[in-house]
């Protein structure tokens, strides 16, 4: 199938054809990145009507249950939903964390809703240039919600922020100190803050909880943040996060978030270019100073700082 | 003080010294550039005697308590311990997690050693060139032992296999199939396990945990890998650890290893010159493009594609 081909596949919300150009996007082969290329070009000229929502949170807080009933309370209402689960690799085995485990089950039998899990081997956390890619091909299948699922490991959550329009971060009930300190950079990114579990005997824990970060999320004046209870099982929540949701976007231009987001990703896929042509260019000298490094050298920081500081004399001239 | 008079002082096991010549490494200011490098030049010219192990494990699992009976074992025999606490921090707050904990209290009141937590700012998971160059500062100072306690958060793992010789993972009692999946890429680098906590309750399920582990330890033949029981309030298992370290050591030459971390770490530092100095050189380009992107560009790909196109071709002119 051609870039074009799968193209047009995607505008008719062909689940395969999207699929297909998701695979295309995450290829590492060469010779896919031009077609890969011109499907993404292809797909950005297209309207940009998707809402962009990252979940977030601790292996274990339920993410998964959460974005299944979410999810389907969307579908419920007729509106489409695509997930993106992130799926960090380990760097030593390039296995998958998140294996073949089935999740989503309900979700996923939905029409209206695609599933993607994404092992994303070049960044780390998971989370990096073809997530963005992948996003906008979501965006020209058309579809209302695109819902991406971080693990919570720090710079993941940065990169879902650039991504994504909201932010919400999951917590177990009884979270204590020692997560809001890990996770300080996390907290202090998220646009609601949502209480899982607030069924059976972790009620009174949950709200506890909830009690604290309403603290966090009231800390500044100008916010907005909230904190909900919820619960999958109970159906709890689910309507305060809808109405948080579309508080959130009243008054906002989907145009002007999504240029945001290009400038942030494309000045990220410019430099990694840039990076690569350099290293590339320079790759036999800095080979070459690392075998002698490798001989043995008495001190061998001065063979770098020298390299380095010729290499600016020239780049200057 | 100048690099001289710092390292005359290191020379002299002074750790106050050390402790300047710390801050100096990991100053951020240009202007302290080139009297960090003229040190670690300097100490990295003196012979490298020292024996470097990285303590790896979940927050929680107990490696605080583990270095300090580890290091106080060393400083019973008279043997010097250089600790180095890997303090990643938020990329938001800027916050350090360890806070002002106060750790280590008894390893500290020792002669024989010098603890540093090490907040690095610059690199993901913590721990990064300057953390290499600091283990150098504590080599010429004639550390015995430079322990270097890291996050278990995968990234900061891997720099810490290319920083120390040996790897020793702690386990908490009971760790189950769900740690063994998430630090699947650690326990794969890890020579030696650990299960802590092998005192009171925690000691059926310690058991448990070493025969699971054992199972990774031997999976490849040729492994010498160990799990071994531990207790730091009981005292037990310090024997059979630095039995194990003694193994490890024997017949191994020094300076080989040294050169091999020369090479690593130096090839990443000429690398992140490079990288700064093409990204600089380029920099108004890149902004260039960025705002023809913010200001909405139907297509804003083709814009980096054919940037990066007429770079290359240039370079290759």
């Amino acid at each position: 199938m051609t870039a074009r081909e799968i193209f047009e596949g995607i505008r008719k919300k062909d689940r395969l054809a999207l699929s297909k150009g998701v695979t295309l996007v995450e290829s590492l082969r060469d010779e896919d990145r031009s077609q890969a290329l011109e499907l993404i070009g292809l797909c950005h000229r297209e309207a940009m009507q998707s809402r962009r929502i990252a979940i977030s949170g601790s292996p274990g807080v339920g993410k998964s249950t959460f974005i299944e009933s979410f999810g389907l309370s969307f579908v419920g209402k007729g509106e489409s939903v695509a997930v993106l689960a992130i799926d960090p690799t380990s760097s030593i085995s390039k296995g998958s964390i998140l294996g073949d485990k089935t999740r989503m089950e309900e979700l996923s039998r939905s029409e209206l809703a695609f599933i993607r899990p994404s092992p994303n081997r070049e960044e780390a956390g998971g989370l990096g240039i073809s997530s963005y890619e992948i996003s906008i091909l979501c965006e020209a299948a058309g579809y209302d919600y695109i819902l991406i699922e971080t693990v919570g490991v720090g710079q993941s959550e940065i990169a879902a922020r650039y991504l994504c329009d909201l932010f919400i971060l999951i917590l177990q009930p009884g979270a204590g100190d020692e997560l809001q300190s890990i996770k300080r950079g996390i907290v202090e990114i998220a646009d609601l803050f949502v209480v899982n579990k607030y069924d059976g005997s972790f009620r009174e824990q949950a709200e506890k909880t909830r009690l604290r970060f309403l603290a966090e999320a009231t800390r500044d004046e100008v916010s907005t943040r909230e904190v909900i209870l919820y619960s999958s099982i109970r159906h709890y929540g689910l309507e305060a996060v809808a109405t948080f949701i579309e508080g959130f976007y009243e008054g906002k231009n989907l145009r002007d978030l999504t240029k945001r987001r290009d400038a942030y990703w494309l000045s990220k896929k410019l430099e990694k270019g840039i990076v690569e042509l350099c290293l590339k260019r320079h790759r036999q000298e800095i080979d070459r100073i690392i075998s002698m490094i490798e001989q043995g050298v008495d001190d061998p920081f001065p063979l770098v700082r020298d390299f380095l500081t010729d290499l600016d004399t020239a780049s200057n001239r």
